[in-house]
Parts: C-alpha cells; structure tokens; sequence
C-alpha cells in the first residue's frame, strides 16, 4: 500500500483487509464525509484498494461507478467478482456492501502502467492556470457542516470559479484547484480518485446549489503521477432536465494528462 | 420498440425478447460486423433495448460497458439484475452472455427524459463541421473485409478527418461526421448507441493503423434527438503507453447535445 514510506491516514482509511479471493473488509471514515454523505472520491479509492490488490496488475486504469445509496461511516465489505483477466488488463466487478446491500456498484480495468511512459500524443490542458500564489483556498467550514474532507484536502482555487460563494457566479459550470493532501504524500491512483470527486459540484458556477448527488462516474488513470501538487480542472457541457456531466482532468506537477473524470449528476433542489 | 412507425432492419437485429424479468434472447446480427467483430455499439444497443424494456423508466440515460471477448453472430442472451429503483432512476446491471461466458458487463442507468426540456445552459459543439455538401463518404469497403456496418449507416466525413485514407493523417486523434441509418429512420436513444462507436477510431488521424479494441465505453444520453441527421464529433487528449481515450459528442439537427460518450482503447499494432 505505502510502498517505502510513512504510512498516511489516507492509506489507513482506505485500507481493504482481505479476507478471501472475493472479500475484502473495509472500515469508512467519517473523516471524508461532506456534510452527511462520504465523499463519493473517497469511497472509490477504498474499492479500488480491494480491486488492485486482488488482481494480478499494479494499476487502476478504468473505474466506472454507479453510485446507488449513501452508506454511512463504519464497517463494510467489498465484493468481487473477476470477469476476465489476460496479459494486458484484468476486468472485475466491484461492489460496496453495507448491511446486506449494495451502495456502489463499479467496473473496474487494471492493468500496468510504465512509470517512463512518453506520451506518443498529448493535447494540452483545456485552460491555463493562475499562478498558485493569486488562487485561494475556500473558506474554513463551520465544525457543525459536518464537511471533514476540507481538512483532508489543500486545495486552491481559480478564484473566479469560486466567485458562487460571493453570489458571483461565472454562469458556466466550471471549477478549477491545485490539490494535495493535507498530510504530505505524493499523489498516487488512490489520492487521483479523490481528487477527480474532491471540487465543488461545477453547477454551483453556473448558479445551483444544494447536494448534487452524482450517479455514475467514470474515470481513466493515463499516467502515474509525479510527486507534487495536481491540477484538477473540472467543466461541463450541458445542464438540463436535471442532470449535468461534470467532465474533470487531472494534471501532474511534470504537467502530464495523469486522469479524465467524466460524472453524470442530479442538479441539487438547495 | 417502433412507437408508431414501420420496424427497420436496426429496430429488428437490435430485438431483445422476453424471457423472465432477468433475461432476454438476442440474436447477433452479422449486418453489424466491422472486419470480423461485431460493433461496439450495436452490441450496446441490443443491451439496452432489454435494460429498457424490463425498467418503468423510458429511456438510457447512462451507460458503461466493459468489453471483455468478442462475441459471435448469433442467438445470445442478456441477463440483467436490478441494483436499485427508484421515483427518478432505475440503475440496471446487464451482461451479454453467449454461450454461458461474459461478453459485455455493462451498468445502465435508466431515467424518463422530457422530450421538451430546454437546456439551462448548453455548451457549443467543440469544433464547427463544413456543411454536408463538402463532406465525403468512406469509399466502400471490399466484400472481402467483412466490413458490413458500413452497409447499415451513412457517414459524410469532415474531409481531414479521413486524410488518413489517403496517407494524410492530422497527427492528431480527431473524426467527424454527419450520421444516419442507411435505411431511413428518426435517430433514438438506440440508433445513438450506434454512433458513439460508429466511427473509424479516432488514432488513425493520429498515425495509428490496425484494430483497436474498445476496453471500456461510457457514453450519457442528454437529450432525445429530432428527425434527422446526427452530427458525431470524435477526439481524444492522450495517446500513451498503449491506450487512448475517444471522446464522442453526438449533437442532433436541431442543433442540441445529445450524447457524451468516452471510450479508452488499445492502440492498434496494425
């Protein structure tokens, strides 16, 4: 899991305990909750943990989730079952278990990545980024929000994109932030899938508020992140009849295409 | 299936018949093959024409597929388990199944969209296509090939799109088109399916030739598309290490996103 380092909270909260070929346990932390429910980033960095340890490849490369119900902080299993596995990638199907039922149910591609992979082709990322020195972090929320994930997270923002706070909306859905973990780690696949859930729903920049429940995400790792800050930058294309896409990359330090996140949502009614 | 109109060729090589709550017969149409497999997409159609016929919800709103073998022309059958249904979604769990292995795995969600929803915000297309009369067709491909989807649809390229064809690639990931079905039939959510994969991969722009296996597609229906020609727009952000993703946005003639779709692949050895 910590491959020649300190071991991190992050680590031990997403820690999966095996228990056989198809079982792992898993205990989820409070610590990652956003005001009620778990951070959905957080709960597929905990499934990936079994998926990955249960496979013959190193690397998540595709996730796709359905996210079916809000499970609560505490004891959980996840389930597996593998669907294929050859020289290339290994397919199995994941679910998150509470109480006798299903929260999240997920798809999920390894396979192994070269740490020295060049890219053959790269387009270049989909907007430039302030200089991190004139982004800001948002403000500390109240203890009663019960948002525990901001002080899991350093994230600083784009700062018209977080002008929703000051009732100045952007009018587009948009949110952009350097990210890293408060407890100094380097960014890993697992710190990449709470990365690519971690912003503020982008709706909220073009005018919605209220919980925007996410119900399918699915995302790509494309390279192994180089140590140092991400660059997470979060858009989308249309807001109708109550659903919106939150499309997301996820850039390195070394400025490589690491992640592309794309969820489909429920506008919140707040 | 045909709400009030004559049953076309599609609406019959896509039918899924009732078995039980949890199955469904198909039967794999060979009109569908491109060089030996049959397509992605039409696969998925026959998927979800079953996902949508055993949900109260009309139609699919999300929809990730693993591809894990190539399944064969022929009887098969989808056997689906309901994960969770509720008053605005029923999330669906298919697999086609063909002689008792996994073919595809896919996670649908299912909704009821509102065929006079107005977009609260809608993006513009990423690239503006020339009008149809300066677009070409692929040149019809020999018998030979097995290439037999090219009989079912008509696609009129952005002519540096296919610049390959002629030893003249882009150098960038990139394919656009108009697209109908050959047989003259309204576009639907089933018809859309095929579209998201109905493209030559988006690579051979880029200088990649040969097969190049689809190993995950999501792709979100946004919106029920009018009479008329589809436009499908393709490209992709990396190419590295063996993958890359193709991003697809289908946009309908009434000039409104209708489609998102993202599939990571293989890079052909062609």
């Amino acid at each position: 899991m910590a491959e020649g380092r300190a071991v991190t909270k992050f680590d031990e909260a997403t820690q999966a305990i095996r228990v056989d070929d198809a079982t792992y346990d898993v205990c989820l932390d409070d610590a990652y909750s956003i005001g009620g429910p778990l951070n959905g980033g957080y709960l597929m960095a905990t499934v990936l943990r079994a998926v990955v340890d249960a496979s013959p490849h190193a690397h998540p490369v595709s996730t796709s989730a359905q996210f079916l119900r809000v499970p609560r902080p505490g004891p959980a299993t996840v389930r597996l079952a593998r669907l294929k596995s050859g020289r290339t990638a290994t397919m199995t199907r994941a679910t998150l278990v509470q109480d006798g039922e299903s929260f999240i149910e997920a798809l999920v591609t390894t396979a192994t990545l070269d740490p020295a992979a060049v890219p053959d082709w790269s387009d270049a990322p989909s907007t430039t980024m302030p200089d991190p020195a004139h982004c800001v972090p948002l403000p500390v929320p109240k203890a009663e929000s019960n948002m525990n994930l901001s002080a899991q997270v350093e994230m600083l923002f784009d700062p018209p994109t977080v002008g929703w706070l000051a009732g100045e909306p952007t009018g587009r859905p948009e949110s952009r932030a350097y990210f890293r973990m408060a407890e100094p780690q380097d960014p890993d696949p697992y710190v990449i899938a709470l990365a690519v859930d971690a912003l503020p729903p982008v709706v909220f920049s073009a005018g919605a508020r209220g919980w925007a429940p996410t119900v399918e995400l699915t995302w790509h790792l494309r390279a192994l992140p180089a140590p140092g800050w991400l660059t997470v930058i979060g858009g989308g294309r249309l807001i109708s009849d109550g659903w919106f896409d939150e499309d997301v990359e996820v850039w390195d330090s070394a400025g490589r295409l690491v992640a592309q996140s794309r969820q489909i949502a429920r506008v919140g009614r707040g």
